[in-house]
């Protein structure tokens, strides 16, 4: 099969107007959770640590930094916002990539769609491009890809990012062939940096890849015309333990995966392989409403990847807290809830919580689902109870509601926008595809955080 | 043992009164040969491409875009340079990451370097420890990494450049564990690109990762401490075939391998696994004085990596001709050498060499020694010969002179450099180790070529 040569023709022929309605409404709404995640990252420390880096090189102002007051170069934009995007590992996930779709995607159309000055109608359609390339190859080497080691999130998210630029940028399909060739040279992210500030740098430098590729093949850059399938490619190099299904990709256009699949949105700021964990333990307090000290024992249940994902057992900084099982459950289990302000390096090596964690351990279960979790606690007196997600809330069998959504991304960007900001970006966001220039959304997401202004 | 640990260590304590004065004799004439290669470069229409993407940036002007008139951020600058350095591939190689050494380390050195305006000595001291960390993770993991489609120029070539920037930069002991765990997750470069533009774009992107990983460590961003031996790290995504040889890293800092193996520089400006061909007919040609008109057959026989790397039979462009045993063997025999004028469209594409290349058949060996071939030729009437070449010219064992390498320096640079520049320049990097700053170096390098300027 010419796979290659088929995702340049769908990039190309990709139209809104054949696209399902599903698919639009989803794709607003990762792209609102996109950018409350954005702003939220934006006065985290490492938003600041790579917004200075970009400022830095004082680039011609084009596309804006969200959350810091400037514009740069499209793909320095395009870095800092998909890492802020990522940076608290709040950002939406999708099953097709084995990641987060939204970080390495939406920062690449939105740098380029200002510099372009496009219409929201082309933003959501080169977002669903953006995806369903991303996603149809994720589906023909993922899991052996992601269990190898491969963060999907930047080695599928810079296909994503490419595949959406292309689209933005208008190439031709002979380009958009070059721009996928160039791209997959500039593949990486690797899961050994779990739970440090290269996990988001991961999608920034996914988002930049894309947005690289896309302008040198434009300029006439060359590279391999067939480098998904062909022999020394992208699909050869990135596969896992087994070869490609290429198969995966016949259905590109035909059908969508995010009206079938769907996408995920975050209920809590960790790790979505936390989330079963942390609603049982939830659940279990709710309805047998016990006080956390008579607890004596918790075993989490889980498969191997969810294992392999969760690094930290004994995380000591806020990053790997969110990559904790024992951390995440510890923290339901004494406060009743999991939020923003929980994962710092205090909170985390806090006595108390410490203290809690001790009382948990993991059990492996190759049998469940991804995602999934039983917990089994005991109690002091011999009391004991399970409980069993097997959906965590925020996928699409469990979603999320419209105004959860718009919660969540009002809970995020308030430490950037004014209220009255937030509003009319809201009311943008919604619709999308009536905007004829992204500029004044830009221009809004660009101001500069509050909480960096004195 | 502690890879990265130790990689750190001896970068943080690497001191060029400590290293042998053969590795700075070598260096400098590495360094000489990559700048000639880069501002030949320059007026490729690839170099023209690149320069002009990121001059677009109108970043700030730190770093000089060699050959080009203009200064701009360091990691820009290293994107640029590292193209141009490897355009005509015509530089320097390496068994050691199985390919060229060079155009990933010395463009982030000298964007660093200018930036921070540091002597000619911590140039090469920087050179020198980038060299040898790229050499003994390539050993550590190579041919099997290589074999496996990786392009050892673009994936070692980034942890040289990393490990040159951090020396530069002078991080501490654990900014340059993060700085190589930033790097890892930028790793890069497929050798199905081989013989289009994204070849070059390789050893840019890999001194550009190099940069940006280091600029970013420093300013206090994480990653995994033991990025190269941990599960999921660097060492265990990248290899092929075998697990990697971490024993080849206890060497670090007590033997250099720019010493006990050296460096090639080439002498003809195509592929360096076709030098062994185009060498064979020339001597067979000079022993017999035959005309080409009078070749019936000619058989090359080399090993199935030899085979894999050149793998353009029926090469269509110049780039793709670099990459043709073919092509090449046929150019040697028509015209009696091969030169930098060979490798256009035009030529590639020429009635009368594509006559002679379908006389040239290739035989596989596997037993033949890497860069070896055996060339045997039937001519009409029934006469036969035979040439091995074992250790083509430009090897660290059968060497270009001091003189024949200023010589390729002064042809590469001729279209760029006044001749008065070409003497100064000349001066400067033979006595490189006594520059108290290289900012006069820069300047000359920066110039714009006179080919640009009109």
């Amino acid at each position: 099969m010419k796979v290659t040569e088929k995702i340049s023709q769908f990039i190309v022929n990709a139209s809104l107007d054949e696209m399902p309605v599903g698919a639009m409404k989803t794709a607003k709404q990762a792209m609102m959770d996109c950018l409350g995640c954005t702003l939220l990252g934006a006065v985290q420390p490492i938003g600041r640590i790579i917004s200075e880096f970009v400022i830095d090189a004082d680039a011609r102002p084009v596309a804006s930094i969200v959350g810091h007051g400037k514009k740069t170069a499209p793909y320095l934009a395009a870095l800092a916002n998909g890492i802020m995007a990522h940076a608290e590992d709040y950002d939406d996930v999708s099953l097709g990539i084995y990641g987060h779709p939204s970080p390495p995607l939406l920062p690449a159309i939105l740098a380029l769609g200002e510099q372009y000055r496009v219409s929201g109608r082309r933003v959501i359609e080169a977002y669903i491009t953006g995806f369903e390339v991303g996603s149809c190859l994720g589906r023909a080497i993922n899991p052996a890809h992601y269990k190898r080691g491969w963060h999907g999130t930047a080695t599928l998210g810079t296909m994503e990012a490419v595949a959406a630029s292309a689209k933005l940028l208008e190439l031709d399909a002979s380009q958009t062939r070059m721009a996928l060739g160039i791209a997959a040279s500039e593949v990486c992210g690797i899961r050994q940096n779990f739970g440090t500030m290269t996990k988001p740098f991961h999608s920034g430098n996914a988002a930049k890849s894309g947005v690289v590729a896309a302008q040198l093949a434009q300029r006439g850059f060359t590279a391999d015309l067939n480098i998904i399938e062909a022999p020394l490619g992208f699909g050869h190099l990135f596969q896992g333990d087994e070869p490609p299904d290429w198969g995966k990709v016949a259905h590109l256009g035909k059908t969508f995966e995010i009206t079938t699949e769907g996408i995920a949105f975050k209920p809590y700021p960790s790790c979505a392989e936390t989330h079963a964990d942390i609603e049982a333990i939830l659940d279990l307090m709710r309805k047998h409403n016990f006080p956390h000290e008579d607890v004596e024992g918790i075993e989490c249940v889980f498969s191997d990847t969810m294992d392999s994902v969760m690094l930290h057992l004994e995380p000591k900084t806020g990053m790997e807290g969110k990559f904790s099982a024992e951390y995440c459950t510890a923290r339901a289990l004494l406060d009743k809830n999991v939020g923003l302000h929980d994962f710092t390096d205090e909170r985390v090596n806090q006595y108390e919580v410490k203290k809690v964690m001790q009382k948990i351990r993991r059990r492996i279960d190759p049998g469940m689902a991804m995602l999934a979790s039983t917990l089994n606690i005991k109690l002091k007196g011999g009391c004991q109870f399970s409980q069993h997600v097997e959906v965590p809330k925020g996928w699409p069998k469990n979603p999320l509601s419209e105004e959860e959504l718009v919660a969540k991304y009002r809970d995020c960007s308030r430490l950037v926008l004014s209220s009255s900001d937030i509003d009319r970006s809201v009311e943008l966001l919604k619709n999308l595809e009536e905007l004829a220039d992204i500029t004044e959304l830009m221009n809004i997401l660009v101001k500069l955080a509050a909480s960096r202004t004195h």
